[in-house]
């Protein structure tokens, strides 16, 4: 792992936010190949899941909203962490965290007055000076905010903890200004906050964070099979840009496991540095979002069903999955060191899909100014259709390990031969092997090896 | 504008913000056709300024940054509003909007002790109940929220007002992990926040609003003939995207009306419907903010230039745009209504580049199978290279009309003869004009529209 947040940001995929100033805590800018990426990833998920389908729609809602949102949603009142507090020290610590590192018991689910009991009859105490402990107290995650001048009655307002609640609230809306039928879906991508002061790991758990999310509605008669489709398609998305099978690992929660409103969740984990670990979440969230926005709104969220002639509430398949974990897995996935003679080799082994560049395009000698002139003009070509980057500086053996660990899958070198045969030497990231190929196939070449 | 906002609506373009619940002041979602169109914008600007450059890179930097960014980007004592508050009845008014109302006077600029004595000399009262105003207070404008469990001593951090200081924090990690030679520049894209009370005139202004941001380091000799260059680039980008060029107007602003910090501004205006409004500005920073963060954080924000062997401090051109304006900008330079025999035609001229949809694929008969079959095989072909669009609902007309009030360019019809002379109508959006063309033509031919 500390390998891995080394690499991002020698090279530029991440850094740590603030950083001149000591950073902030579960906070993380992306730099110039991080946004590459990202952008990469993004456009992949829409063209998979949006732009090439009838079914699905993209929205892009506000990350504030009426407050009223947060209530329906139950946010409000249950969107919390139970805290509790050194009458000494005043250090405060998370109940379920204390528990299980003092018990080795899980206490998800459990009440405030059961997770007292707990914490009374085992006496425990506060772990860094020995002080009683307060009563849990429960701490709100959505992070709220002032709207309008302060000190006056002013509206409290949250940074929306989850997407989906813009797609719920936006339903009649949708419904209105398209011509949609069931089973359809609305995709958002878009920041969430929460204020979460657990250990982030890296990237995998951020203050802000951006979400890719689905809400699929469909008759409840389809809700299972739907759900099963959307499981099998974003794990063949995953292999698709690159996740290795053996990585991925699919976990069914129980009942006591899920949601109150869930029917049936699915975790799909992934191997990361610090172990398997969520990934993505599939639930079945049935008619609970529609049916809570339309009892707290007095509107009526409901779709009409031309089948019978009547009013149905959908319900609805969530596969919804954070961009930052999906990019650390990526990145977890694809590297690797390797010996090479008597050096260490870094390899990203990114998909061309995914990769920040697609290809790298170098001359041999910088100062040779009709190496310069060819893979110069290769280049402006090429980047028509890829994704470029263009290399003169440093020693070619640099240039490719460079290359190597931002990922990109192939190398295009034009030496003292190109001048004669039109020819270049193409070099695979992974394999290392080095092919000679005509420039005017180089199109063809290249599309074969992303195939 | 009011038509402009119920189209908007109406083919989901853009929705009030939890419209469900009363809506919140100056808060819009974007629907279907509201969120494609901002991916196109977003795209072009990115193949634009970023991805067809060498000198360009893209980062991504958080939303919640260490306050001590704000502290020495000057944010947290200095971008305020001027308020005043009624003895009487409590309610809350911006200083300068005031004064401008009551004696017509710009007040920008001014200290709190001089506007203090301009409403004390003209006996300025409150405009709702004629109560004493209180002193000016100064109200910040940046949203603030805390981190970490509340009331305990947590951290005040702040939502980004600006999405330019991430590129300022971040300049020594770019240059360390990019090989970027002066001039080079660095872009953004993400959302800001503004706690704004002021009318928003529909997405003009609004609390969160996404920027698209550039920062082009140049040598302190070069900022003037860069300053141009940007200026240059961005006036014809914007007829690129389909911008008349009579509703843009070039504001040079005055000392006084500029930035302390600044050594020219250039506001970039356009004619909403609401009269001649800013949409871009173009700022010569000079070399303001990577001094100020470099005496803040004592870390040096230094560039070595190779020419002279010295570090130097590059002074910083911006153009920086909305994003929501601009899209109130296509919107409102394409909206027009044209009387058509005896009905309205609402037309959206959208460019090709900004359109949600380019075509629109439609079999003349619903039910007829073998149309269905050609004009559904079509678009899915289609698809591969353009963003398209297959509508079999409704009598052909009202599909025409469909599409003009979403911008698509052109509507493609499979009819009776196609099946013979493997042809299609093709019909264009602002002339209303139909044109036969081959199947096997069809890409040349729009292609050719598209120019």
């Amino acid at each position: 792992m500390d390998n891995i947040v080394s690499l991002a940001k020698r090279r530029g995929f991440v850094y740590p936010a603030s950083d001149i100033y000591g950073g902030l805590a579960n906070s993380w800018d992306y730099g110039p190949m991080g946004a590459l990426m990202k952008e990469n990833i993004k456009n992949e998920w829409i063209k998979e899941f949006v732009s090439s389908r009838d079914d699905m729609i993209l929205i892009d809602s506000a990350i504030i909203q009426n407050s009223s949102v947060w209530d329906a949603s139950g946010h409000l009142e249950k969107f919390t962490d139970p805290m509790l507090e050194c009458s000494k020290c005043h250090k405060r610590f998370r109940a379920d965290n204390l528990i299980e590192d003092v018990l080795g018991i899980d206490v998800d689910g459990r009440t405030s007055l059961e997770i007292d009991t707990i914490i009374q009859n085992n006496n425990i105490k506060c772990p860094v000076c020995g002080g009683k402990l307060s009563e849990v107290k429960n701490f709100n995650l959505m992070f709220n905010t002032k709207l309008g001048p302060v000190d006056v009655s002013s509206d409290t307002v949250y940074l929306r903890p989850e997407t989906c609640q813009g797609i719920f609230t936006n339903f009649d809306n949708i419904l209105k200004s398209t011509r949609l039928h069931l089973p359809f879906g609305v995709a958002q991508i878009g920041k969430s906050f929460r204020n979460e002061i657990t250990p982030g790991n890296f990237i995998f758990r951020t203050l802000e964070f951006e979400q890719m999310e689905i809400e699929y509605f469909t008759k409840e008669e389809n809700a299972d099979e739907n759900f099963n489709y959307w499981l099998d398609l974003f794990k063949k998305w995953y292999i698709k840009i690159g996740i290795k099978k053996e990585n991925l690992k699919e976990v069914e929660l129980t009942k006591e496991q899920r949601a109150h409103y869930s029917k049936r969740t699915v975790d799909l984990y992934f191997n990361f540095p610090f172990g398997f670990k969520e990934l993505q979440s599939f639930a079945n969230r049935a008619d609970y979002d529609l049916k809570s926005h339309s009892e707290k709104s007095k509107k009526k969220l409901h779709y009409f069903d031309t089948d019978t002639n009547k009013n149905i509430v959908p319900f609805v398949i969530e596969p919804s999955v954070g961009l930052g974990r999906l990019f650390l897995a990526l990145l977890s996935n694809g590297y690797r060191e390797e010996k090479v003679l008597n050096d260490t080799r870094v390899v990203l082994s990114l998909s061309s899909r995914i990769a920040p560049y697609q290809l790298a395009i170098f001359p041999l000698v910088s100062k040779d100014k009709d190496m310069k002139d060819i893979s110069y003009n290769l280049y402006t070509d090429l980047r028509k259709d890829y994704r470029c980057s263009y290399d003169d500086i440093g020693a070619i053996g640099k240039r490719y390990r460079r290359q190597d660990e931002i990922g990109t899958p192939l190398c295009i070198t034009v030496d003292n031969d190109s001048l004669k045969d039109n020819a270049v030497t193409v070099r695979d990231r992974d394999t290392m092997e080095q092919k000679r190929v005509s420039i005017d196939n180089i199109r063809d070449y290249v599309d074969k090896c992303f195939l």
